[in-house]
């Protein structure tokens, strides 16, 4: 019989690395469809913004030297000499001992160089009460200082969240070069396996919920899904679609038959598909060892385990790292939340394992209750709220450790 | 002049949570499409699931009392009778003294109540030498072990993730009845706002940046977007538009005016779209405390201000909830990554501060380091990952110390 070369959680995430490029397919995207895309070129900023001295809040632009020494028992006066209109230049400069109206987001009259807030002014029939001081470039966002013209904005490769999107609006640039999405191909394995809207089970069927599970995240994570169905344990058969999914696709990802029993043939199917192969297949980690990691001809496969739960845990540990390397971004898992776990937690030293926790907080302390439970029941995922990591040289969690977190979405 | 009423964000949140109701306009998809919608019903198992005796392991199915006392050096002795097919009932039970090969996910044959694993059996040409113990129920999911029927599968008000999709469709349910996920309008207000696609600002002007945060947040979430486009400081044009998208979607939002200056229509605007109309005007929050919460006729108004970066942190802190709990999802705030900080931060006792953070990694710590920048700059966005809270009665926090992060997505 065969045995599995098991890799490290660590060694596959390496190797991940390593071997996935991203998609070098670059399209151009308008600004307000280009959410969650990753930028194909660096971009550089064509102004500056504010491209005028802008008042940060309602008040009176002054001279700050006028108001030196001004307080609420000795407050300094101010000759006042107009307002500026939102979106217009002021209608003219300030001259010493003078003030003008500015609203927040208002362009500063040439002469001024600070904005003494409204609340700490009165006006006496345009004689301006002032009563505080106001230092030089008080409430004032100078030329530039939000974005500087010709300064690098946003670098190649850079996830673009709401932000980075407003700072590219801020520029009037309304289009963008992004690295396509990928499309992800997928397959069910195995003779047991039925579609899910068969209505009555036949003694030994289980309906494809490993293809609505890994379909959902896909879609979660802003990719497209392309389901090709289920395959029965009939290699040539396998291999043919197999084969024909990929090619439409830019990753294909099988669930089902990475074992190393005699009717597992995802790993010899996932072998011919192209060069350099597999080349993980066995992961030190509870649930999820079956775990088949490939590249065909540039293209990512990855075999799952058919395991309900252990097919989503693999998919959430190691399936978005790749699909993130394939849309051009550096893997970055930012997402950890820190929790205590709330009981002993045994493990066996030399493998990576995956606790299912339910979270819950008291007084801003996160708790990470363990739900334990056969790695094949989904209902152990319905219940939880994310895992929690326990190292392969650990022998466990102690209650009361604080642990990381990773969120299920 | 006019002053705010400031409500601290502790009054805001309570404020959000008794005001805002969920949509009851339910509508039924099919299972495939409704990933993050809310059920509208509560759902019970069909089935048991699973619906046979199944093997967690490749192995032998035997009678576990056949094997007590087998080990390495005295192994026992069973008679093969035979393999089970995947997707199929076993030929035949099994008798004392017999064993059957069964795969991962077969059927158990009756007669047998547990697995040896492969990896501790040798097929000696018929003859199976057992190197191990098994007890009863050992590598085995019992019937209804994962989910049984008539059990309250999934409640009603739940979000739809893809371990639920998976557990229904294990059910063979295909389609799902949830809440209809709100419609958002949007305004920009103020005449100092031009098109993105402006090519050449006049003085004072600045493009609609804000448009393009906000709405990327809210596709992101998971929602429609509707741009109503820009209003000037004219209050009449101003409530004429705002009624009219109102109407159109579910729930309005405007950024700009939401100030006390002599320009600042919005709270006047909101005021009359409907009852109750506005329940917070102010919090005491930096950046962002110009900020409105209505009431129109049920549908929820919010005034951001105009402040891109603040407009962005308000709509993150608040709009995200009040979406949420239209869709029928209880306010839930799980996503709290913790982090140190690396620098002092100062803060104004009796105001809550968000500060923006840069987050990194060093020997399984996270560091959170504060980007300070005056709260109009969206570049200080940009270079964040997240957000730090110093709540309201706390005057800063001490570097080192351990603080909870909100994290933009």
């Amino acid at each position: 019989m065969k045995f599995f070369q098991v890799k490290s959680v660590e060694e596959t995430f390496k190797l991940i690395s390593d071997q996935i490029k991203p998609l070098t397919e670059y399209i151009t995207k308008p600004l307000f469809e280009a959410l969650h895309f990753v930028l194909a070129e660096d971009i550089y900023a064509k102004e500056n913004v504010p491209d005028f001295r802008r008042s940060s809040v309602d008040g009176y632009a002054v001279k700050a030297k006028d108001t030196f020494g001004s307080s609420e028992s000795i407050p300094g006066f101010l000759t006042l000499v107009g307002e500026v209109k939102m979106g217009q230049a002021p209608h003219q400069a300030i001259q010493a001992s003078e003030a003008m109206y500015v609203p927040t987001g208002g362009m500063l009259p040439e002469g001024s160089d600070a904005v003494v807030m409204i609340e700490h002014c009165e006006d006496l029939s345009g004689l301006i009460n002032v009563y505080r001081q106001a230092a030089p470039g008080e409430n004032v966002i100078s030329v530039g200082e939000d974005m500087r013209q010709g300064e690098l904005l946003l670098k190649k490769g850079t996830m673009l969240r709401s932000q980075e999107l407003g700072a590219l609006a801020s520029q009037g640039i309304t289009e963008v070069v992004v690295v396509r999405k990928p499309v992800i191909g997928y397959l069910s394995s195995g003779d047991e396996i039925v579609p899910i809207d068969t209505d009555k089970l036949a003694p030994g069927q289980i309906r494809d919920m490993n293809s609505m599970t890994i379909g959902a995240l896909v879609n979660g994570w802003g990719f497209t899904f392309l389901y090709g169905g289920i395959v029965p344990d009939n290699r040539e058969e396998y291999k043919k679609v197999a084969e024909e999914l990929l090619a439409k696709t830019d990753c294909l990802v099988i669930s089902g038959g990475s074992s190393v029993g005699t009717k597992d043939y995802s790993v010899d199917v996932i072998q011919s598909l192209g060069e350099p192969g597999v080349f993980v297949h066995g992961v030190a980690i509870k649930p999820g060892k079956p775990t088949i990691l490939a590249l065909a001809d540039k293209k990512p496969v990855i075999g799952l385990p058919g395991h309900p739960a252990s097919a989503v845990i693999i998919f959430h540990l190691f399936g978005k790292v790749i699909l993130e390397q394939l849309q051009g971004l550096k893997s970055q898992e930012k997402q950890l939340t820190f929790a205590k776990v709330t009981k002993n937690i045994p493990s066996s030293p030399g493998r990576t394992d995956f606790i299912r926790v339910r979270l819950f907080e008291e007084e801003g302390q996160w708790y990470a209750e363990p739900i334990f439970g056969k790695s094949g029941l989904i209902s152990t995922l319905v219940q939880s709220e994310g895992m929690i990591e326990i190292e392969a040289p650990k022998e466990g969690v102690q209650k009361g450790e604080l642990v990381p977190v990773r969120i299920f979405q």
